[in-house]
């Protein structure tokens, strides 16, 4: 009595009269995940499922939505809380997404990752930083607009703030892609202000013929109080042959009244096709916050490694 | 690797062979909501898929279940506790539904309000009324059995209380649907009793040729006690017209030893087809408890309005 | 706006270009419960949708991933916490699963029990046991490493206890089954360490040509303390004829300076076709700790008896 679902390709042809659809991906991990968490090295598990829904109107409007099996359920405040759902309604006018989806800062900065670890080492240590700005600072229920234009696309964004406070965020943001003889080339720009703090990013990307890539970011974090962090740098580069990939990133903060905390990280990752992946992570971190369990080093300020090695499964 | 899933007519033609089958739908809503609601005008987001399983026996019976994305995870009492799911057998017996389900007299009664607004607006104002009953009273967990006979059907329900106070639930309801020179008419009668509380509840709506639809109900809802609700009345009226719905309704509760409490709504939808609707709804409240930052007028009633427009999106 | 998934049979036809899927099922309970359990005779119902993925490598290895809908959502700890996913990756070297699985031990011994109740009544009295052995006492992140040759299988298993007491799960398992005369027989040997506790169950099986099976199960628990269960014994019979299933089942526990703890459960199945099977479970149980609303007979010990009858359906 089960149903079994196929792959895209299979079933494209009957989709003609289909109006709207729900597709479904899933996606799981296996594998170990050690280092200094405060804890042995473990057994890392997780399973995910996500539900894309798509349609068309009348008029040629595209819309859609996406959630997933572990959102937050939504009995609890549903349409005023966000609960991890994202949708959208797209034209010729642009295209519209709400929920919790990216502001305009990072929408249009690239982030410098390349490659997947199960439990994201190489991209989760003290120096990372994924251009989130200002988003989620004000209960997380963004509203994108964005459109595009040649090479060049733009965006704006808001997220309204429910407390007395009224530090709703607004964010704008633009971003680049071209080909110089062979080298594709992106740049993104963003900037968010809440009335209290504003931040900007911006990226660049290079990624050659030779399987060569190269990302850059800073990002002005405006501290607002000593211990804060103030700016950000980082660096990712990757190289893919074949089935191969193997990448290496720095990221580096500068706090206000404090130490400069920074990390590294490292990923590989090979494909043995069909939609497994065999990844390995590392990251290491300088200057975090010391807890009794999770460091090496005593005193104010220590360092931390992690790692994971293991499958990523794509279904 | 995404698997898609189709719309119902375009694979019904394989469906011979499948004795028990699973089919997904989606909703979602985009928009912004407002009003008196102790808040700025927030964004408004919410998606939500629905499995609905159906099978048939060898002797003919039909059996079926359905249960949400967002319902309540079973971990905790799984059988025992109401998470959010139905199901069912049917033959020609009749139709027994069991779990998150209408009680008799919410089964019998029709509600008054048409159309959908993403927050609901139209319809969950003071003056509203969802013919609930006792449903709910006793831990939720719904027995129905119905049947039907020419233009009639009649249902009867349970619904266990676990608590030393064994108020059970019971309920019997029946309902009338016919063709007067092209006016569809129809009438509703439910009742319910825990040996504590008695209600009763009586619908009519006609649907014109025209386009207009006219829903009135009322409700005995035997208050026990000093500002309990006593008796509730309300009229709901729609104009359809190509892809535009309009509705307005009104309804009023007598409140024991208390004010009147009433509201009205109205919602307008227009049919983008494809699954898209947009969605406008209003809805005004007098004499509802006054709370700091949720009403207009200080005192001890006051009065409350609430909107919402944003799209609803069907998959 | 519904889309139906299919049974499989009705489309493995296009399925050849399938790399990776995800299946759905569905299964869901109504009828009542009753008996001994603290409270009235109540309405049971309850509804799941599972999705199991399944994928190939382009050197062969199958992979794939199960996860409920209501499993734990994943936002506490998505990957060292276990939410009741399970993953494995399968080849010519074996079978490695992790997650939510059997330890060796549970894997190696077959349960004495057949037949399903909706509340499992004739499984779960106080004389029952399922084979756990240690399972669960380290988080529940299981993996475990099985390999089949001709009529054995063996597995060893692992789960890590990341607290101070560092009392990490290990398991070893083998089990057999054969053919003599028509009789289909096993066997099934398992063994878990802590370092603090051992355990193991044997367990032996067999199924006549008649229709008839005898389960038979042992099992040292090794009780550390006073009050804590040390071993157990059971035995379960079953007889199927047709769509009717009956069986029964007694289990004994010696209690380390207590009384004995055991019960004996009764069930019957009768399959409807169409993934519609009608349940009815018995349980009764002796010598368990007295609670006020619980049990019949006053004292330190008493006895305690439930049933239910329903509907099990599959989708």
């Amino acid at each position: 009595m089960k149903k079994i679902l196929l792959a895209t390709t299979a079933l494209v042809g009957f989709a003609g009269a289909a109006s709207a659809e729900v597709s479904i991906s899933g996606y799981a991990e296996m594998g170990i995940a050690g280092g200094n968490r405060g804890a042995d090295t473990q057994f890392w598990t997780d399973a995910n499922v996500t539900f894309s829904m798509s349609g068309t109107t009348d008029g040629g409007l595209t819309f859609g939505a996406k959630v997933d099996l572990d959102s937050i359920p939504g009995n609890v405040g549903p349409g005023l809380t966000q609960g991890g759902e994202t949708m959208y309604i797209s034209g010729s006018f642009g295209k519209i997404t709400m929920g919790d989806t990216d502001g305009a800062l990072d929408w249009a900065a690239q982030e410098i990752y390349m490659g997947t670890a199960i439990a994201d080492d190489h991209s989760s240590h003290a120096g990372a930083y994924w251009n989130s700005g200002l988003d989620g600072t004000a209960g997380g229920q963004i509203a994108r607009y964005e459109y595009s234009f040649g090479s060049f696309a733009a965006a704006v964004s808001a997220e309204i703030d429910t407390s007395i406070a009224n530090n709703d965020v607004f964010g704008v943001g633009v971003k680049y892609s071209g080909d110089f003889g062979g080298t594709k080339v992106g740049f993104g720009l963003g900037y968010q202000d809440n009335s209290v703090q504003s931040m900007y990013a911006v990226t660049a990307n290079a990624t050659m013929s030779n399987g060569i890539v190269i990302n850059v970011g800073y990002a002005d974090l405006d501290a607002q109080a000593v211990g804060a962090k103030d700016t950000w740098a980082g660096i990712g580069v990757g190289y893919t042959s074949g089935a191969l990939l193997v990448a290496a990133n720095y990221g580096s903060y500068d706090v206000l009244g404090g130490p400069t905390v920074d990390g590294w990280g490292l990923v590989a990752n090979y494909d043995l096709g069909g939609g497994a992946v065999v990844m390995a992570g590392y990251g290491t971190s300088s200057n975090v916050p010391v807890t009794p369990a999770g460091n090496e080093i005593g005193g104010l300020y220590g360092s931390d490694d992690t790692f994971s090695v293991g499958l990523g499964l794509s279904f």
